[in-house]
């Protein structure tokens, strides 16, 4: 049975207040109000041949979170509310999980790398209410990974059973949207691996399936690139906090086999301050003061783009990035050029004296040259908007672009014909308002304040004022994370579950997504995600959490 | 050597780019620019007769936080700049703590819970830089305590090495305001013991002297009370949710071991809503919808103060409070009462037109009869400023005020004679900021946005717009956190180190407080908080953190 979206729609809300924690909602939900405990010797059989280790691994794991989450349903008296349909409920003793006839055998891990576009995460998912065998089906063991997902989301914990209320259950499901990310900042202040570890656990859980990873900026140079080791060696804030390639390699392959592409981002040629610890002759304006006259925060310093040396050095960082990150988006920055750190800067007038060049002509050169070197390592490159809205540098149609300053931007760069991931600070930024940062002022407040809630995140409109043409160019969104005030301290706590919000946003579509009645379920996202070790906090009282609607504004 | 403020003043600018920890800053400081280290066998000698056993154990403490703090000094090059000045350093071999001749020998904990204006925290420690034995010496053991605190937070680590590099130190410490506090909420949320005791651990590290503990509120009652259990047994969020009376005991014993004074708020007649769970008679408008016209949040319930059945429980709660808790202090609240919800309640209005009473001469009855109670149990009530300056109840001469709605209500409640403690959302509520959280609303900010910064709440002027006698009425301030968007998860990022701001304006004083001097020390607080496992947030990258001045607006 494939039901409907309008059914779909109508089985969500009629069970608003009493179940579902499942997020991202799938796009076709049917569900009914049986009660269905799992069997004692419940297992999950892989009917895959020769079936990939980690699609194993990833049926070990749903089965230790069935056990263990012990998570209690959010109403008034708990779990206990369940006692009576919970002994009289039919066991199920199995979920099969197969592919579609023909399929190819891949592994999650490879195919969660593929080209953006090529990724199949969609599957079906069938729990009848007698307690017959569950069936999970995919295309892609990609697809099964989602749907062993939504499937340890079902099961609520009552005195030693797992359970639902909701049998039978039938979905299909597929994302609206290729791209669900994340993007932390790892060079403000660092992050041991333990913490991208649990990070990409807690993505995996909401289906965020792009982990972009903002390695280094002017700050710290947190990561060891084989050939530049000069670059951490001089740059990290200690030789303890670094990514060796070891690290990488570790993440990017934890990162795989929970479905998600490790995207590298080397901002370039502004944010680059902390390059000049190892090749001072490559940066303008380090140590500048005041830093004001040359960044948008301390400390200043920029790539001289003008110089041959400079040119072949960045194309040569992104070749060996190319090497260590296998995902085919590679993103080279390009926000907040300071010109006038550029204007001031000797080296960079003699170069542009001596060949005759403008700073945008030579900061083309520089593009196209970085570029060329990723397109010969097989990558696409992703840019910030002012490459295109406030630079004319050359950049192959296939580009995507992140607009960040202004949800407003978004459709000057559809204008421009360019692929879109939403990452404007008006909705995604997980940093604002939290008080300015910069210096001891006590009025100063939150260059992008005030917070952005999850509600505010949620109701984005992914193709407001685009043409039904250019809404084929947005590739999906995410929440990002930039770490002047962050650290492992407030990673989670940041984070989650606001982060969810584009999750389902983008996985959902919005058609689908209900700003009144999605509360409740990410509720239990959150109280899921603390089951599991990842500090995700309270949106409300526990009071509000267990009395859905109970603590909206009408009530 | 008692050095004048003057002098200290300049002895720490002099330091501004070299050292300290200190926080709060001792009001009598001078540093030299000695290295000193700690010896292998460095000891802490307690010279006082019958030594009581707090004292003891608080130099254990001590000993191993200067052993495990293993705090690198923040600058760039961390503890290796001061190798050479380490490897040359003085040894100091011990510490000697005594009690100024004559001083009565009692326990931290019988001093910490005196009367709040009572309390002597005054110290001296002396530390030469010879490596001949350092000196601590005080009136009180609390004086001790406070001295240790302040030797613990000298020395820094490197190479297996515990050393100052400002010997000699002299320091003649008190605090400017005998109160300094932090108020929890933990009704909304609940927090399990070993957060309260975390955080009583990092409050007496920047010697804050008070918990106010808003214990319970509307939406649940997690305190079992003797005589009283069927509040938390229906109130409670679980079972497991709960402070026992062996809690809070401990919880008593172990703030009173570290100088603090519990003093737990029941706030009444309003935010009573879950007392209806035991006893539906004794609150107006429980369950009322929309709640929103009976209280200033979900849920509505306030207790029915007409009552003489209400005004006999209240004040037997009060009472049996007062057993549990041995502080002088003891709130009754008294914010935020909703008229409109007695106006429609029947069984309130039928008592008014039988007695013949004003809601408002009701209300003095109520707090009359309930504040005597606490009178007999020998406590002096607190409570909020609606109780002074929109109601006219009859409150006795000693009534500690705390005004929370606007910093500008001080001044009015100042003229009516009465001591205050600065509670006031716009300076120093932790909980703003965070966008709204009730219901759904995409465009709901947090009420009291923006965000508060340290650098916000540090430079409160506590004296603004009063005259010089009615200065003396106020006895310092707090931080406060209100838990509806806060629980364990992001309890010590919320809090921590923001809640050191006030606490060192009301310990140092505003007239030794300086903004633009005092963020390396902050950082150093909070990196040292992280040493000691409590997940202070970074304020800045730590690039800044490693270079002081350099992120400033100016720099």
């Amino acid at each position: 049975m494939v039901p409907t979206l309008a059914f779909a729609c109508a089985a969500v809300l009629a069970s608003f207040s009493s179940v579902d924690a499942l997020w991202p909602l799938p796009t076709g939900l049917s569900v009914g109000s049986t009660a269905l405990r799992l069997s004692q010797s419940f297992d999950i059989t892989v009917d895959v041949q020769g079936a990939p280790d980690d699609l194993n691994a990833a049926v070990n794991r749903t089965k230790s979170q069935l056990w263990n989450d012990k998570l209690e349903r959010l109403v008034v008296g708990r779990g206990s509310v369940d006692a009576d349909a919970i002994s009289n409920a039919a066991e199920l003793t199995s979920l099969t999980i197969s592919l579609a006839d023909g399929a190819t055998v891949r592994s999650i891990s490879e195919e969660a790398i593929d080209a953006l576009e090529s990724r199949d995460d969609s599957y079906t998912l069938s729990i009848p209410e007698t307690g017959s065998g569950a069936v999970l089906k995919a295309n892609s063991t990609l697809g099964l990974f989602r749907g062993l997902t939504t499937f340890s989301q079902l099961f609520y914990y009552y005195n030693d059973n797992v359970y639902t209320i909701e049998a039978p259950i039938d979905i299909t499901d597929k994302p609206a949207y290729p791209y669900r990310g994340l993007m932390l900042d790892t060079s403000r202040n660092y992050f041991p691996v333990e913490d991208l570890e649990r990070t990409l656990d807690a993505m995996s859980w909401v289906k965020i399936n792009n982990f972009h990873w903002h390695v280094v900026d002017s700050q710290s140079f947190p990561l060891q690139i084989p050939g530049f080791t000069d670059l951490a060696e001089k740059g990290a804030y200690s030789s303890s906090m670094v990514y060796t390639p070891d690290d990488v390699s570790h993440l990017v392959s934890y990162a795989a086999e929970r479905g998600i592409d490790v995207i590298v981002e080397m901002d370039t040629p502004g944010h680059t301050a902390i390059v000049s610890e190892a090749h001072p002759e490559y940066v303008a304006c380090a140590g500048s003061a005041p830093w004001a006259s040359s960044a948008n925060e301390p400390p200043a310093g920029q790539l001289r783009f003008t110089e041959p040396a400079v040119v072949n050095f960045t194309a040569d960082v992104f070749t060996a990035l190319s090497k260590m990150f296998p995902s085919k988006l590679l993103s080279t920055g390009g926000d907040e050029l300071n010109i006038n750190c550029y204007d001031q800067d000797e080296v960079t007038q003699g170069t542009l004296n001596k060949t005759g060049k403008t700073l945008e002509q030579a900061l083309d050169s520089f593009t196209q040259a970085t570029h060329s070197a990723l397109a010969q390592a097989g990558k696409t490159p992703i840019v910030w908007e002012e490459m295109v809205l406030d630079h004319n540098v050359t950049l192959s149609n296939e580009t995507v672009i992140m607009v960040w300053i202004s949800s407003d931007n978004v459709a000057a760069v559809a204008k421009k014909g360019f692929k879109i991931v939403h990452s404007a600070s008006d909705y995604f930024y997980l940093d604002c308002g939290g008080g300015g940062w910069v210096g001891s002022s006590p009025s100063t407040n939150s260059w992008c304040d005030p917070f952005k809630t999850w509600q505010k995140s949620y109701t984005f409109d992914p193709t407001a004022n685009l043409t039904a043409e250019e809404s084929q160019l947005i590739l999906g969104g995410q929440h990002l994370l930039w770490t002047e005030q962050s650290g492992p301290e407030n990673l989670d706590p940041t984070v989650w579950p606001r982060a969810a919000s584009s999750a389902e946003l983008f996985w959902s579509g919005p058609a689908l997504t209900n700003v009144s009645s999605a509360l409740p379920r990410l509720h239990d996202v959150a109280y899921r995600m603390r089951q599991r070790g990842v500090k995700a906090i309270s949106l409300q009282p526990l009071w509000c959490a267990l009395r859905p609607g109970a603590c909206d504004v009408s009530a």
